[in-house]
């Protein structure tokens, strides 16, 4: 175990100017991107072949994973995307967009205060969920014992006081619409041999691991397919939470331009009717203070 | 009239190493702060000898302004940030940093996303309303002639097409209860010599000018009277709007700590039981899509 | 002229418990998308309709603009977000997404902290330039006199004090590499009858006029490009803004992630052995304060 | 083990309209607040006796804590509060703050930029200092047994994997000029009887552990002496993040009204003549693309 002073570099590590300039050259370093004057490439492409030839998607997919997908891959990570746009604006990210709007507040503002809470609770579940399905996937050691290792996972998150099971239940679905459409796309490219299916089945044996001995089922959601999707493509569930961003910031600059459009000054969470409820101590003096309402003008 | 390229030094600015290490050094300057090791000066002072000597309000003023105060200017300085810490959780930044740690934010990440809607309309008001006494103090050319300098000012902000005199008026209180008192400090100031009282006068002009021919006067809110005695002070109108954020943070941190405690998941606006209007278009079919609800699994 | 307490409805405008629900639900109204138990719908069209149908670029245009886009308008529209992902760690956006991961921000939090910054210098000049496009357009009353408006808005802007033409010049690129191949493009789409090519034309007279009696052209940059391509597309200019930062959202997540993948903790602008230039006040003591140093253990 | 959707009421849980008005109402609970019209009073204090009575370092602790201080313990917060303030351009909250406001961005936008990345790792080592702490003071049974409890809960540490003891060593000062002046500080408080003096005597037996068999001490740095500080007024460990964001913001906003004063626009993290180091794959065809730059205009 150590401390922050002991990690650093001694105070000569960079000793003469030009030994400053190369250290300061390679404080920012990056494969993704080569800027020189009158050229950009993207991981080695020239930006003007990929302008009218790589789509959108296939750009994010180069951007974030180093190479072009396969079109048949990039159809299925583009079925996730446009599933998780929006949930409309009882979400805490939407409302924050609209309301931050109402303050003032530029686009870029608004959706940096919205995207901002996609944090654990309300952005994080899918990259949780694929962390669950990963780890039951190391888990799986032979063929045939899915279902062991789906209760065996399942029993450590429980022991280790895990409360909430991420990718399954929704509070405002019995049935997450975009559930069964997105799991019969990967049905499709698990057959057209684009994917394994590895995760597909992983996901169905925890849905069913969940029915056990309940009088009704709890469906994945769209957390639970979209993480089935990225770990067939491969993603990191880092990068399953920052591309379920990705979508979801189209919802957030769709709400943001449209309160613009409605209008409005510092609107609240909800119509001053209602108000809020204080819970503190009743009315009480500071001590040595005189009744300044009274004394004051 | 030019452009970003022209605005730019030649490529051959920084020729050689040691140029390029100059350059580098004074890319970043400030007078603010001088750390070397085991030293640390804010505006020359040393700060082992600020600890325990200046106040809190002293250093805020210290690093904002470069000197320290004298003790009257930082009491009134101090009765400003007092009045402005909080204004309950409709305003929209408290139900951001509340809504955002119920998504899991830490409580840098709720102070950011709330901090971040203080702009123009929300945390703004203040520093708009500095302006409209700077700009009524510069119309002022010699004594006597205040009335007239107000109603100049007024009428040019109204054929502006300016619909909102900031600083006046308050949607919750028909009298703000903190202004007769932060009134009542900058004239005991003026009495004692600590402020001049110009701003005082101009900020009471404005509200007579405002009462001319209406049924009741609409009296100056916190910001009108906070926007006073900065101005008394000296104080910029963009500083005049960072020091209403640092007042105001400490409500945010407030609130944000309270809701951590009351826990809470991805908290909406409002109870889910209220839900939201949705005015758009009727079911339609997307042009070439099967029904697959059916179709899927 | 008004004041915030004017413009508020008055306090019983809310009555009874029925008046208070009515207002609650229609506080938040939207267009966007309705959301049933078991149902989702974006501007009309169900989600698993969607979800394997439209592509994401046309969701993104169906959720800002209210319909499916036609396939050419798609893929115009498309090459412009392409062409805006990312211009390298240089960028105060990308630097800044870099440092918040390396001081323990997750991916959100990073990309809130970079896209907070497109604000109107660093993402603001695409929406400044269609406002510029749009505003010649407005001034052109007659075929022919294309030059002329031009001319008469350009001298507008500089006898209002506007020092930079925004979407022309580029501080890295003599000819930025994204221009002539966007340009092309609308091109095609004008002889596909996709577009009408007002904007493009705007677009060169303004590169025209500004060459005029100088020795060398400065050419369209990505944003004067982009600006084209989103006024023939008939987004509005804060639109175009927000479109931008759904494109550079790709690079911010990109170099997000690679940032996370090198590690490193509390990385600051350029290494420790640069620093940076103190330029306030020499040492001097707190009045009133002892050599603490001395003084203290 | 549950999910999202157990955990929720039934939909039936708000039936007519008295009920949802009441659900509505108690959405948004506070202790901290009660806003009427015409009155503010934080805590039960009327705003307006607290204005001008109560110190701005006293109106913090009323906030986050429930209570008006006493003086002595407002003393103690007050200099760590002020130790804190700033530590200069290199650090990345100073930075980003700076780069933020070269884009355009308002003083609240670079402040939230700034105070979001003091996550884990940039603000996070005083929390998770106090926690260590804490943990120590839980595992002391008997007098006498502080070295005990220091030594099993850092191995405990050091098992979990845990690389770094937040609140010892610093990387720019041998010994942090802030430690010994604060620790004297608490060490008279000690003698006045104002705080008990337990973590502090943890916070030294955390040092003298951590230099055990090393050939130099290292010693305590701000983290962990305002830890010390904190702990022995009670703070819990996230309010001592809260308020280490509170007196870092006005180093934040100190920075960032020096850099609007100083101009510049979208300034990197260092010069143009530096830039950063590529180190991708080479330039490379996107198949099926024409070589766009030698065909377009």
């Amino acid at each position: 175990m150590t401390t922050e002073q002991e990690a650093l570099p001694g105070p000569d590590a960079a000793g003469d100017d030009a030994a400053i300039v190369e250290e300061a050259r390679r404080w920012w370093r990056t494969d993704i991107i080569d800027v020189r004057p009158g050229e950009i490439a993207l991981r080695g492409y020239p930006i003007e072949q990929l302008i009218g030839n790589a789509g959108f998607v296939d750009t994010i997919w180069l951007m974030v994973r180093g190479e072009l997908p396969a079109p048949a891959e990039a159809a299925l990570f583009e079925a996730a995307l446009v599933a998780s746009v929006d949930h409309g604006p009882q979400a805490p990210s939407i409302a924050i967009a609209r309301m931050a709007t109402t303050c003032g507040v530029p686009v870029n503002g608004a959706m940096a205060s919205a995207i901002n809470v996609l944090d654990d609770i309300h952005g994080g579940p899918g990259q949780q969920c694929m962390e669950l399905y990963l780890e039951i996937d190391r888990e799986v050691d032979e063929p045939g014992d899915l279902e062991d290792a789906v209760r065996t996972v399942l029993a450590r998150h429980r022991a280790a006081g895990v409360r909430y099971i991420p990718g399954f239940g929704h509070r405002w679905h019995p049935l997450d619409p975009r559930t069964p459409r997105l799991l019969s796309l990967v049905d499709d490219a698990v057959a057209d041999g684009v994917v394994e299916g590895r995760f597909a089945r992983i996901g169905r044996a925890v849905e069913d691991e969940i029915a056990r001995g309940r009088p009704k089922r709890i469906p994945m959601n769209v957390d639970g397919v979209t993480a089935v999707i990225y770990c067939e493509l491969g993603l990191t569930p880092e990068l399953g939470r920052g591309v379920f961003i990705l979508a979801r910031s189209v919802g957030i600059l769709a709400h943001t331009v449209e309160q613009m459009a409605q209008g409005g000054r510092i609107k609240g969470p909800m119509p001053k009717s209602i108000g809020y409820t204080y819970t503190g101590p009743a009315r009480r003096s500071v001590p040595g203070a005189r009744d300044e309402r009274r004394s004051s003008s």
